[in-house]
C-alpha cells in the first residue's frame, strides 16, 4: 500500500506536549480567576447552521467565515468568534439561565483566511461576558478581572485603556456629525497607528471639515470625571483595581459598531504585540435572534463582553520568558536495571504511586543510559535506580536530574522524601 | 429586520453551566490521573485533509466520516475518532517525541450519522495510548489507570474484562480457520448479545463446521495462566490492580481488525449502559502514514490504546447519582441593599476577594428577594446582606442558603469564617 504524508492543513496546528503544558497552564490560570468571580463555563457547538453566523459581522466577516455545504446539503459554518454563538445561546436558553448571566468560554474559532505568519485558520479565543444588566459594576468587575489575569500570568507592564463610546457619540453629535459617526470612529480608532496628524488628514478626506477641532476636543481628558466614565473609575477603584493599570484614552474607539458604552483595550507596554485583550458594553446582545422568553418578560439584554487574545497572550508570555520549565512531567521515573529486577522496580513504583507521588516506570530493561535520556527529554525531576547490589542492601539510588546529584537511601526514606 | 430562530444543528449541544460543571469535574479527574502516570496531553487539528482520515476505518467508517469540500475546493474531514489523528501525529512528529510516547487526548469527534437518542453528530472522546514498546507493563499500567479512573469517579461495580487476540488467533489457527479469523472473531464478539447458542448458529452459517467445539475451546479459562495473559496478570497485580476488578473473558473479541495482543473492555455491572471503556494492543500504529524518521532508526511502532467512552461515562454517573451538587458557583454573593449602600457592599466584596474567597457581587440594588433567588439559581452557598442598620453597627448578616440560618457578625469575623 502506498504510504501517505502525515500532513495537516495550513493554518492548523499539532500541539506537542511542552506547548500543551504551557497552554494548559495559562488556560487553567484564566479559568480559575473567571470562576472566582462567578463566571460559569459554557460550550457551544462547532458545526453550526450557517444562517446563525453569516450576516452578523458585515461583508468582511462573512467573507472570512469558514462555511460550506455538507453531504446532507446543509449550509454549515464554523464559529468566527465566540460573541455570536453566545448571543444565539442566550436567546435559545434564556429561561434556564440565572440573570444577569455571567459566562466564560474558551473554544476554537475559524477564519477562511489565507494562512500566514500570525494568521491562523484554526485558533482559540477566550471570552467573558455579562448579559442582563446595565450596571456599571460590570465594567468595574471586568477591569478587576483583567488586572487579575495579567498579574497572575506574571505581566507587569500593561495598561487597561478605557473610553466611553457614549461620550464619543455625544461629542460627535455636538459637532453635528452623528450621521457619519461610524466612519469617523473607524478613523479615530487608527490613532495608535497613524498618529494625530494622520487621523486629521483621513477625517478631512471623508469630509469632516472641523477635523482638527474635533480631534482636539476628543483628546481632552476632562471627560473621565463625568457620566459613565466617572462612575466606572469610582467603582473600579472600590473593587480593587489599581490606578497604575488604568489609563483613560479619550481617542480609543474600537472599530466594532455595536459598542454603546465603556470600551476597553489592554496593551502590553514593553512589547510590539499590541492589544492583548479588548471589549466593551453593548445594548442588545441577541440582536437578530428570537429570544425564547415570554414577551411579557421584556428581557434586559444589555451587557458587556471582553475577549482575551489567547494566542497573542501566549506569544507575549513566551517573549517575556514567563513560560519556562512547564513540562507536563511526572515527578519521578523508576528505571528497570535488568530483566531480573522488574519485580523490584514494580515494588518501588507501587509504593510511590500509593503515596500519591506522580510516578512513571520505564517499560523495558534497556540500557540505563537510554532510560535516563528518556527522563531528561520528558523533563522528569528524579530517577530511581535499583540494581542487584542495592536490592541486597534494601536500598536504591535517587538521582536528581537537574543537579546530577545521587544519593543512596531506603524505600521508606524515598517515599517520605518525595511524598 | 426579521428575527431568526436561535437553532442548533441536530446532534450537537449547547452546554448549560450545571452540565458543564459536571463534565469539567469528570474531565479534570481523568486528566489528573493520566498525568500522574506520565501521560502528556496533546491536541490535533479539527479541520483535517480528508485523505488522512478516509480509508482508515473501512467502508462503514468512511460512510460515517463527516467530510466536505470547502470554499477553497479542499477535501476536508473532521476527526472520526482520536486514533487515526494520533497515528498521523506520531508519524509527523516522531523525532520530537520521547519514546515510548505516552499521551492522552480529550477532544470532540464527529459522525455523519442521522442523529437519534444516544447518537450524536458531535461528541467527546477521551483516549490514552502508549506507542513505541511491546512491553506488557503497558497493558498492566493501563489496567491500573482504568481502575483508578472509575474508582475516582465513585464507581464500584465494574470489571476490567480482558483477553488476548494473539491467543485467540492461535486457537483459530489450530482449528485451521486462520483465513476466516476476522469473520469468526466478529461473530464471537457478539457473545454478550446473542449468547453461546446464537454464536454457534452464526458460526455455522458462515461455514465453521466445528463451531460448538471451537466455542467450547475458546471459553475455557486455562489460557489466563499462559503467554501474554499470564504476564499481564502478574504485572497488573504488581502494579496495584486489585483482583476483584479484573476478569478474564476468553470470548471477548473486540470487533476491530487491528488488535494483535491483549484487549480490554470495561463494563459497569449494575447498569444497562454496557461498555464504558475499551482498547487493546496493536502492532503498527502509524499504518499507512510515512513516518518522519530516518530509515536507519527503524522505529518501534507497536503500542496500546484505550478509549474511555466519555459521553457514556457521563450517562452512567448521572444514572448512579454520582454527579450531584456540582454547580460552578462562587462561595458567597454580596447583595446590595439599596442605592445608598453600594459603596458598603463593595467594601465587603473587596475584603472577601482579597482574602481569596470566591465572591460575587449582585450588580444592582434590586429587591433583596430577587438577589436571593439569583444566588439560589446559581447554587451559591452564602449570601451577605448589609443594610443601613447593620452598617451603623459595623455589622452584616450572613445567610446560609442551604439551611436558611442567618447570623450577624463583623466584617473581620466574616472574612475569617469564609477564608
Amino acid at each position: 500500500m502506498k504510504k501517505i504524508e502525515p500532513a495537516i492543513l495550513k493554518g492548523t496546528r499539532d500541539f506537542l506536549p511542552p506547548e500543551m503544558a504551557k497552554r494548559n497552564y495559562v488556560m487553567a490560570r484564566m479559568r480559575r480567576i473567571f470562576e472566582r468571580f462567578g463566571y460559569a463555563p459554557i460550550e457551544t457547538p462547532i458545526l453550526t447552521p450557517a444562517e446563525t453566523i453569516l450576516g452578523k459581522y458585515g461583508e468582511e466577516g462573512d467573507r472570512l467565515t469558514y462555511h460550506f455545504k455538507d453531504a446532507g446539503d446543509r449550509d454549515i459554518a464554523l464559529p468566527y468568534d465566540l460573541t455570536v454563538p453566545f448571543a444565539r445561546y442566550v436567546a435559545a436558553n434564556y429561561g434556564d439561565l440565572p440573570m444577569p448571566f455571567k459566562r466564560y468560554q474558551i473554544q476554537r474559532v475559524w477564519r477562511a483566511e489565507k494562512p500566514q505568519k500570525g494568521r491562523l485558520r484554526e485558533f482559540y479565543q477566550c471570552d467573558i461576558d455579562v448579559v442582563g444588566t446595565k450596571s456599571l459594576l460590570v465594567e468595574a468587575e471586568m477591569a478587576r478581572i483583567m488586572q487579575e489575569v495579567f498579574l497572575a500570568l506574571g505581566l507587569k507592564e500593561f495598561k487597561i485603556k478605557f473610553n466611553s463610546r457614549k461620550l464619543m457619540n455625544e461629542a460627535l453629535e455636538s459637532f453635528g456629525y452623528e450621521k457619519d459617526s461610524v466612519a469617523i470612529i473607524r478613523v479615530i480608532d487608527k490613532m495608535d497607528k497613524i498618529g494625530e496628524k494622520g487621523v486629521i488628514t483621513e477625517l478631512k478626506e471623508i469630509g469632516v471639515r472641523e477635523a482638527a477641532k474635533l480631534v482636539k476636543y476628543l483628546s481632552s481628558s476632562d471627560a473621565v470625571e463625568h457620566g459613565d466614565l466617572g462612575d466606572f473609575v469610582k467603582h473600579a477603584k472600590a473593587m480593587g483595581v489599581e490606578e497604575q493599570y488604568l489609563q483613560f484614552d479619550p481617542t480609543l474607539a474600537r472599530g466594532l459598531d455595536y459598542y454603546t458604552g465603556i470600551i476597553f483595550e489592554v496593551v502590553s507596554q514593553d512589547s510590539e504585540l499590541g492589544t492583548i485583550c479588548a471589549g466593551g458594553r453593548y445594548d442588545n446582545l441577541t440582536g437578530m435572534f428570537e429570544v425564547n422568553a415570554p414577551k411579557s418578560a421584556d428581557p434586559e439584554l444589555s451587557g458587556m463582553g471582553v475577549a482575551f487574545g489567547f494566542e497573542r497572550i501566549m506569544l507575549l508570555l513566551e517573549e517575556k520568558g514567563l513560560l519556562k520549565n512547564m513540562r507536563p512531567a511526572p515527578e519521578v521515573l523508576v528505571t528497570i536495571f535488568d530483566e531480573t529486577m522488574v519485580g523490584d522496580s514494580l515494588e518501588i513504583y507501587k509504593a510511590l504511586a500509593a503515596a500519591g507521588v506522580n510516578t512513571e516506570i520505564y517499560f523495558e530493561p534497556v540500557k540505563l543510559d537510554k532510560q535516563l535520556k528518556y527522563a531528561d527529554k520528558k523533563g522528569i525531576a528524579y530517577v530511581v535506580v535499583c540494581g542487584p547490589k542495592e536490592r541486597d542492601n534494601y536500598e536504591l539510588v535517587l538521582k536528581d536530574m537537574q543537579t546530577g546529584k545521587q544519593e543512596t537511601l531506603s524505600l521508606e526514606d524515598l517515599v517520605a522524601r518525595l511524598k
